[in-house]
C-alpha cells in the first residue's frame, strides 16, 4: 500500500495530527499537495519536512510569503482556487478534508467528480449537501472515510456488516466544556470557558460547538448520510469519558463498539490506513486505568442546538444548509466576543425560522442557502444587540 | 438460509436457550436430533415439540422412557454412541456442542470429521484437545464458531478484519459469586454460595467454575486455540456487570468491543445464523439505564486457578487436559458437599504437580491424560480428608 494524499486544512489541528502518521509511515503515505490558510509560518515548516508539489494559501500575502523562501521549488496557489487543484492533483489518492466551515463543500465535490477518495473530516460538507456527496461519490465509486472519531467507530463497527443487519447507531458526546452547567451559568459563559474542553485538543470553532453540542447535532446529520440511517435511528448518549467513540446495535442485540484513548490520529490514520490497519505508536487505552465508564442522556433543554439538529435534519432539504451556516457566523461572533454564549441557539433558531425550506436543492441552491442564512445571522445578530430579544 | 442442527445437551441451559432461538426462527433452523442425559421429562416435551429424527439419552431407563412415549416415532440411542450418532447425523449442517465437560470431544471429533460446522459451547473440548480439534477443522474446511458470550464477542469483533492486524485479546470476567469475597470467606463457602451467580443463569458447574474463576481460566485456553492467539496476548479483565462481554485492541490502538444484555440466546444465535444476523426479541441493552460500567484487575492471589490456566496454557501438551480433568472431578465433588471450595484449587494443583507433560499428545494420548487426572484427583481429594494438607 501506498496512497499519495491532497491535505486540505494542513496547518489545522487535523492537519498537523495527520502530517504526524504521515511522518510515522513514509513508506506508506505521501504528501502531493497541502492547503493551509494564514497559518504561513507552519506552513514553511510543513513544506520544509513533505516536499509537497503544490501548496494553497488564503491570500496573495501567504502566497508572496511561501515564495520568498521556496522560489520555484512548489507551486503556490490562492483562495477556493487554491483549494481545488491541491483536490484534485493528478498524483493524489485521497483527500483529506480538513478544513472548517463549509468552504469544504466544493473542493470536495471537486476531488469526487475527478475520482479520488475522501477522509472526511469537516463535518460541514455532508451537513450542507450530503445528499449531492454521497450520491456523487457513489457515481464515482469513492470512499467516504469518516476521520471524526464518532464516525470512525462507527465505520469500524460497520466493517463488512449487511447494511440489513443494523438497527441503530449510538453516538458518544463528551457532552463538553458546559456539561455541567446551568443556563443561568452558560447566558454568561466566557470564550475560555467554552475552549476549554475536558477531553479532546482540537480546534475552537470546534470546541465551541462541542460546548453548544451542536457538534454532536452536526454528527448525528453527518451519520444519517454516511450511513444511510433514518434520523430515529440515531441516538446520542453523553459519555463524559470520552473512551467509548461511538457504539451500533444490530437487529440480534448485539452491540459492537470502537474504544480508544482520545487521540484523532487513531482515526486518521484508519481512515488513511483502510481497509488495512497499520501499528502506531498512540497512547493505548488501558481499561484498568481507565475504571469506569459513565453514560447518560443528553439534556435537550440546556442544549437546545442538539434538538435544532435532528429537526433540521428531519426537515432535510436546505435547512441543514441553514442551520449549519447561521451556526458558523454565530460561533465566530461569540469566539470575537461580540454576542453571547446563547446567542448562538438564538441565532440559529431564528434564521431557521426565516428560511423556506428548499427541498431538493441543487449545488448551487445549496450555496445560496449559504450565502442567505450567513446575511441572515448577521441581520439577527444586529437584531439582538438592539435588544429585539 | 435454512440449517438443520444437531443439538448435544438438549435439556441444559445452552440446551433449552438454543431451542428457544430455533422457534423463534423455523424458517431458517430444523432440529434434526437431540441428545440429552438423564432429564427425561423435559427431553419428551423437546421431542413433541421438535420431531427430532434422533435422540440419544444417557441410559437404557431414558431410551425405555423415549420408545414408551414416542414408540417408532423416534429413533433412540444411548451414551457416546448415540452421541456422535447425533452429531454426524447425514442432515445435520451445524453441531450445537451443549454438553457439560471433556465428553464433548469425542462427538465433535466425529462432526467435524463428517464435515460438520460447529457451535461450540463446550468450551472443555478444544481446552483438552485444542490442537487436535482445529487441525481437523481446518482440514476440512469446517466452522467452529464460539457460543461462549466472550468468544462470540470477540469473533464478533475480528469479523473479517486481518490477523496481522490484531494485537490483543481482552476476556472479560464478571468475577463470579465470589467476586468480592475474601480467602477466609471463601474457605466456608456453601455450594447455593457459590452457585448464586450475580449475572448469569447457567448450569451448575459452570457457575461453580465462574466462582473460581476457572471458568475465565478455560476460557483463555479456548480463545488461545479458537483466535490463534498467544497467551502474553490474552488479558483477562474483571467488568462486574457483565455488559462488555469482551474486546479486541488492534496494532493502531483502536478497540472493539461486543456489548450486549447478559442473554445467551444472543451468542446462540450469532452462531446458527453467521454470517448474517437475525432478527430477535431479546431485551435490548440500555447504556442509560446501565449507567456505568466498571474495570479492575482479576486478582490472582485470590483465584489461584485463574493462574493455573494460564499456567498450563503455556506449559501446552497434555497439561490443559489434566488441569480440566481435575477441576471437572474436584467441581463435581464440591457440589455434592464432598469437599470444601477451596479443594478444588488444591486438588487441581496436586493433580497438575503429578503430571508428566505429553508434549504432543494424540486423541488417545489426551484420553488417557484425562482418565488419569481424574483417578489422580480422587487419590488427592482422598489424601485431603485424611488431613494431608
Amino acid at each position: 500500500m501506498s496512497r499519495t494524499i491532497a491535505l486540505l486544512g494542513s496547518t489545522g489541528s487535523i492537519g498537523t495530527m495527520t502530517l504526524d502518521v504521515v511522518q510515522s509511515h513514509p513508506e506508506e503515505f505521501r504528501v502531493a499537495t497541502l492547503a493551509a490558510g494564514r497559518n504561513i509560518d507552519l506552513l514553511l515548516l510543513q513544506i520544509e519536512q513533505f516536499r509537497p508539489e503544490i501548496v494553497s494559501v488564503a491570500d496573495e500575502a501567504g502566497r508572496d510569503a511561501v515564495r520568498a523562501r521556496f522560489g520555484s521549488q512548489v507551486e503556490v496557489l490562492t483562495g477556493l482556487e487554491g483549494l481545488i487543484a491541491c483536490a484534485t492533483h493528478p498524483d493524489v489518492d485521497v483527500v483529506v478534508t480538513a478544513v472548517v466551515g463549509s468552504v469544504g463543500l466544493l473542493p470536495t465535490m471537486k476531488a469526487l467528480e475527478a475520482g479520488k477518495d475522501i477522509a472526511l473530516a469537516n463535518k460541514e460538507t455532508l451537513v450542507a449537501a450530503g445528499h449531492l456527496v454521497m450520491e456523487l461519490a457513489q457515481a464515482k465509486g469513492c470512499a467516504i472515510l469518516p476521520v471524526d472519531s464518532e464516525h470512525s467507530a462507527i465505520y469500524q463497527c460497520l466493517h463488512r456488516e449487511r447494511p440489513v443487519d443494523v438497527d441503530r447507531i449510538i453516538l458518544t458526546a463528551s457532552g463538553g466544556s458546559f456539561r455541567d452547567k446551568t443556563r443561568e451559568e452558560m447566558q454568561v459563559a466566557t470564550v475560555s470557558g467554552a475552549l476549554n474542553h475536558p477531553n479532546w485538543a482540537m480546534g475552537a470553532k470546534i470546541t465551541v460547538d462541542s460546548a453548544t453540542l451542536m457538534n454532536k447535532g452536526l454528527e448525528v446529520i453527518e451519520a444519517h448520510w454516511l450511513f444511510g440511517m433514518p434520523y430515529d435511528r440515531i441516538d446520542v448518549v453523553v459519555h463524559p469519558e470520552s473512551i467509548v467513540h461511538s457504539l451500533v446495535e444490530f437487529v440480534d442485540g448485539s452491540v459492537l463498539a470502537q474504544l480508544g484513548s482520545p487521540d484523532m490520529r487513531i482515526p486518521i490514520q484508519y481512515a488513511l490506513a483502510y481497509p488495512n490497519r497499520l501499528p502506531a505508536p498512540f497512547k493505548r487505552l488501558n481499561l484498568l486505568e481507565v475504571g469506569q465508564l459513565h453514560f447518560r442522556a443528553p439534556d435537550f433543554e440546556r442544549f437546545p442546538l442538539l434538538r435544532m439538529c435532528f429537526e433540521a435534519g428531519k426537515a432535510g432539504g436546505s435547512m441543514p444548509t441553514v442551520l449549519n451556516a447561521a451556526n458558523e457566523v454565530a460561533n465566530e461572533l461569540f469566539r470575537k466576543e461580540q454576542i453571547g454564549f446563547l446567542d448562538i441557539e438564538r441565532t440559529v433558531e431564528r434564521v431557521m425560522d426565516r428560511h423556506t425550506l428548499h427541498t431538493h436543492p441543487s449545488l448551487e441552491d445549496v450555496m445560496a442557502a449559504d450565502s442567505w442564512a450567513r446575511q441572515q445571522a448577521l441581520e439577527v445578530v444586529r437584531d439582538l444587540e438592539t435588544g429585539g430579544r
